[in-house]
Parts: C-alpha cells; sequence; structure tokens
C-alpha cells in the first residue's frame, strides 16, 4: 500500500508538532496513519502520548433517526460560542471504506468546515481489529494533542457499537426521540447504564413529554450510590437549535461531578481495556503469522509422532514469540 | 463445579490405561475431562499422545434433513459387519448443554448401545472456545486411543461447523438428498471443495438420479492435477439399508490414496491449526485474567499520567507473561 511507505518515511515528531499548533493537515495525516495501522502507529502513539489527557471525550449513542449527526452539528455550534476547541469523530462500524476525508455528505457540518477551530474526522472502523477498539482511541489521542477541549464521538450506522462508545467516553450521551416507535421499554437494556446524560431530541414533536416521563420513570427505579450521578434528561431540538445550551451545561456538570479521581479512574479503565486488547492483538499477530513457520511444521511433526502433544507444542509455540 | 473437584483427583495415567483396553467407562470419563476441559485436560492430552494416530476420521456433512443421523447409524453397522471398532462423535455446535451422556433420542443409535465394539458420544461445543476447535480434536484423541478403527465425526444442528469437520477429518463425506429443494448450484460454494466422498442420500426419492448427474456435472468442472483423488458419488438409502457397502468401499478407497505422506500431511496441517489455535487461546485467557491484576493498573496509571503509551504498556504485559 502506498501509505504504507509513505508512513514509515514521515516524520512523526514533526508532524506531532505540527498538529499541537493546530494545523489541520498534520491533523488529518495523523489521524490516518493510525487508521491504516501504518508502521508508524506506534511511533504516533509514543509520541502523543505526553500531550494527552487534556481533552474531554463525548460519546453520542441512540438508535439511528434519533438524530445523532444534527445533534452533534448543533452541540458543535454551541460548543464554539463558548470558544471551547472541538474535535468530532465519526466512526462506521459498518463500512469497509476508510473514511479519511472530511464527510462531504454530512452537509450540516459544512458551517464549521471552515472553522479553524473545529477538526471534523470520519474514519471507518474494520471488523478485525474488534470494532472501535484499537484506531479510535489513537484517533482520540490525535484531536486531544491537537488542543480540542472537547471531543465528540459519534457512531453511525447500527450494532453493538453503542456500548463500546460509553468504553471510550468520559460522558455518554444516550439520544431518544418520541414516536421511535421502541419506546423507553423496548430500549436496550445496556443503553440505560451507560448514559450519563439523557437527550430526548425532536422535542418539538407529539409525545416528546411522555417519552420524558417514561424515561424518568424508567431510570428513577434504578439504585444508586449516595454520592453517585443521577443522568438528568434534557430536551432538546437539535434541528431548530433549541435545548443545546442545556445540553452543554448538563455535560459540563457531569464532567464536573468526574473531575480528579472519578474521571481517573474511569480512564484508567479505559486504558486497562486497552492494553489489554492491544496485547491481545498483538499475540494473534504473531500467532498468525507462524503460518508455514519452520518450528510449528516441527512440531506439528512431532504431534504426528506422537512425540508431544498439541498443549505441550502451543506452550514451546507461546515460549519461542 | 463438583465435576472439577473430582478431575483434578482423577488418575489420567489409569484412565487411559482402561480406556485403551476398552472400557466404555474410563472412555466417557475422559471424554467428559476434556469437554469440560477439567484442569486434568492437558494430562489427559499428553498421557493420549503416545497412543494415538491409528484411527482414520470419517466427517460427515450436509444440510439438515439430508440424512446425517440416520447415515452415521446406518455406516456403524456397515463398518461392524467388517469387523471395525466404531466411534462416533456427535458435536452440536448450537447448544449450550454438555451431551456428556449418550443421545437418548437418538433412537437409531440405540442397536448399537449394547455392542461393546462401538463407542457413540455427543458433546456440546460450547461457543467460546472457537467452535470445535478445542475440545472435539482432544475427544477424537480418547477414541482413537480406545482402539476405534474409524471414528464418525457429526455435527448436530446448523452453522459454520461445516468446512471445520473437514478440518478435522480424515475423509469429509458431503451428503445430499433429492428434493432439498436447494440444489447443488445453490449449495455453499465451499462445501463441494471439502468433500472427498459424495453420498445422495434417500436415492429412492425422485430427483435422485438428476441430483447425481447435477453433482456429476459440477464436480467434473473442478480443476484437478493428475494424481488428485478425484471425489466419488455413492447412492444410498441409509433408512433402507441400501449402497452402504459401496460407501464403506469408497472410503477405504479415500484413506489408501491417503496412506502415506499424503494422510501425514494433511494431519500436519490439522496440527498446525490446532498448535495455534491453543496458543492463542491460552494466551487470551492469561490477558483476561489480568482484570485487576496490579501490574495492569500500575500500566493504566501510567498511561493516564502521559508517561507511556498503551502500544508499549501491552509490550509490558506480554513481557511479563
Amino acid at each position: 500500500m502506498g501509505s504504507e511507505g509513505n508512513a514509515s518515511r514521515v516524520d512523526v515528531a514533526d508532524l506531532v508538532e505540527q498538529a499541537r499548533a493546530g494545523r489541520p493537515r498534520a491533523v488529518a495525516r495523523l489521524i490516518s496513519l493510525v487508521e491504516d495501522e501504518s508502521p508508524a502507529l506506534r511511533d504516533v502513539s509514543a509520541a502523543l502520548a505526553p500531550h494527552t489527557g487534556r481533552a474531554h471525550v463525548v460519546g453520542l449513542t441512540g438508535s439511528p433517526g434519533v438524530g445523532k449527526s444534527t445533534t452533534t452539528a448543533a452541540l458543535v455550534g454551541a460548543l464554539r460560542r463558548r470558544d471551547h476547541r472541538v474535535g468530532v469523530l465519526a466512526v462506521d462500524p459498518t463500512s469497509p471504506f476508510s473514511g479519511g476525508a472530511l464527510l462531504g455528505d454530512r452537509i450540516r457540518m459544512s458551517d464549521h468546515a471552515t472553522d479553524d477551530g473545529v477538526f471534523i474526522r470520519s474514519m471507518a472502523s474494520r471488523g478485525h481489529l474488534g470494532g472501535l477498539s484499537w484506531a479510535t482511541p489513537q484517533a482520540l489521542r490525535v484531536l486531544d494533542a491537537a488542543g480540542c477541549d472537547v471531543i465528540l464521538l459519534e457512531t453511525v450506522g447500527v450494532g453493538q457499537s453503542e456500548v463500546e462508545v460509553s468504553g471510550l467516553a468520559d460522558t455518554t450521551l444516550v439520544l431518544l426521540a418520541p414516536g421511535m416507535g421502541d419506546g423507553i421499554q423496548a430500549a436496550k437494556a445496556g443503553i440505560l447504564e451507560i448514559g450519563d446524560v439523557f437527550v430526548v431530541n425532536k422535542a418539538d414533536r407529539d409525545g416528546a413529554q411522555s417519552t420524558r416521563r417514561e424515561l424518568r420513570s424508567v431510570l428513577g427505579m434504578a439504585e444508586r450510590e449516595a454520592d453517585a450521578w443521577s443522568p438528568p434528561i434534557v430536551m432538546t431540538s437539535a434541528s431548530r437549535g433549541e435545548g443545546l445550551g442545556d445540553l452543554v451545561e448538563q455535560i459540563d456538570a457531569h464532567r464536573e461531578h468526574l473531575a480528579g479521581e472519578r474521571l481517573a479512574e474511569r480512564r484508567r479503565a479505559r486504558f486497562r481495556r486497552e492494553i489489554r486488547a492491544i496485547a491481545l492483538e498483538t499475540v494473534r499477530r504473531r500467532v498468525g503469522d507462524l503460518s508455514g513457520h519452520a518450528a510449528l511444521d516441527a512440531l506439528a511433526q512431532e504431534v504426528l509422532d506422537g512425540a508431544t502433544d498439541p498443549f505441550r507444542a502451543a506452550d514451546r509455540v507461546l515460549d519461542e514469540l
């Protein structure tokens, strides 16, 4: 692949410096490097490490049709009015295509396309790396190092990714809309547990108040510890620009709630998962690379001869790795 | 689990000796041990190793309704008439239940239930161990060490397991039946490639000859090397006991074709896959066991502090394993 050839010649330290100075092209290039899993991926991650941890990552989840993209675009506007530097990362776990470029079809984002306080990137999250777990955290680190105060992480399409988003976010927004036909009761059980802030979007529509009441009733049944965060419900109409101020306030309130040890523990849990996922994937590749390897052939012959068994043979493979 | 407690006290060497002497209870106990993944699994595999490699493993695959169970039962009869010692392993990849006991509902097998030249076992293949790849080969080894000349490996239910069966078998039978509504052309592409012997079962039914013609035509299009095996088509009516002699002859012919280096290479390929799968699963468990491990917590803290990145942290986890 051409990009890999280029990547190996890339001056990662220089790119990171440029990204930290807010140069959009450097940010885009770094995200492409981590998305392509170029040989530079490890160098990029190492170079970013000292410059991360500042950005607040806000994940947006919800069924298709609730208005995630519209809400993301409206949130960008609301955050910009507060002079926040904003990153947007749209991940499509179902697309086999790399979305390395700006999402041309996200018309609503075009308001922000020329704003140098906003970075917008979309990326594909190819299935073979465990969904969001590999490239996405690195892309978040790029936007973090580039000085974003807030990063909005949105998944496009449907799937299991809702819960994964919350695993990568400091604050998870769960979006609902009236008249979606599924109701709160029918919402996937998991989604009520991951929400830090609930958003009833399309609040101008019939049924918005009953959706809110139903949601409040279900949330009210959850048992919480005394000092635990109690997830608020915000009514918005993202397409009309209504309720975004409230939403930003609730995001800020949750951020303040977390600040300190709660945020640290949430992030440590995230890094534990990430380190485990990388370790496992690394071994998976090394073991996969063994196909046709002489040592493996020799071990298979020993099993054939009855001189060893596959478990002891596997131990020897692992000893060699 | 009670079975694990018992397993750890079990005298594996003694059980293997009893199984080699053909004691059905020892055979059943050993298969339960490998199926339960008891702590004795590795000991069992090691103790079996010197006593395996003699049995010819015949895999039966085909869509539900073609008569796999009936054919398996009829084959047992045909093989017994030739004085072969026969093992039957029925694997249900879709069942969450352990099938440790004789399959009470497989009425047709009851003819053989009191025959001490036949071992019949069913087992569940729980999803988390990569389908058939973990316990099934160990169960085959038990039946092999118990002196079976032929082991019939049959999957119950549907799924991706057809191709996996051929990966564990020396000879793969692909069963078809007329009037199944799917036709040869519609058969999964992969299934025509894995068949060493094709069986058109229910040959007494309308359409059997046209199924045979169609199959012959499709198989005739496949390119083969000059000394390659050309898969024969056998017509059977397993429920009437017709064609089983032909089928046994074709299985024997394929066995003779393989004898020597072809069989060795087929089995080496199988053991390479098995060793890789065990190595990977071993690491997966070790990494999974790290949850809450102090070293992982410390590494997550370093990532939080920006002192390292998750890739270098993962390398250190792997160094410690």
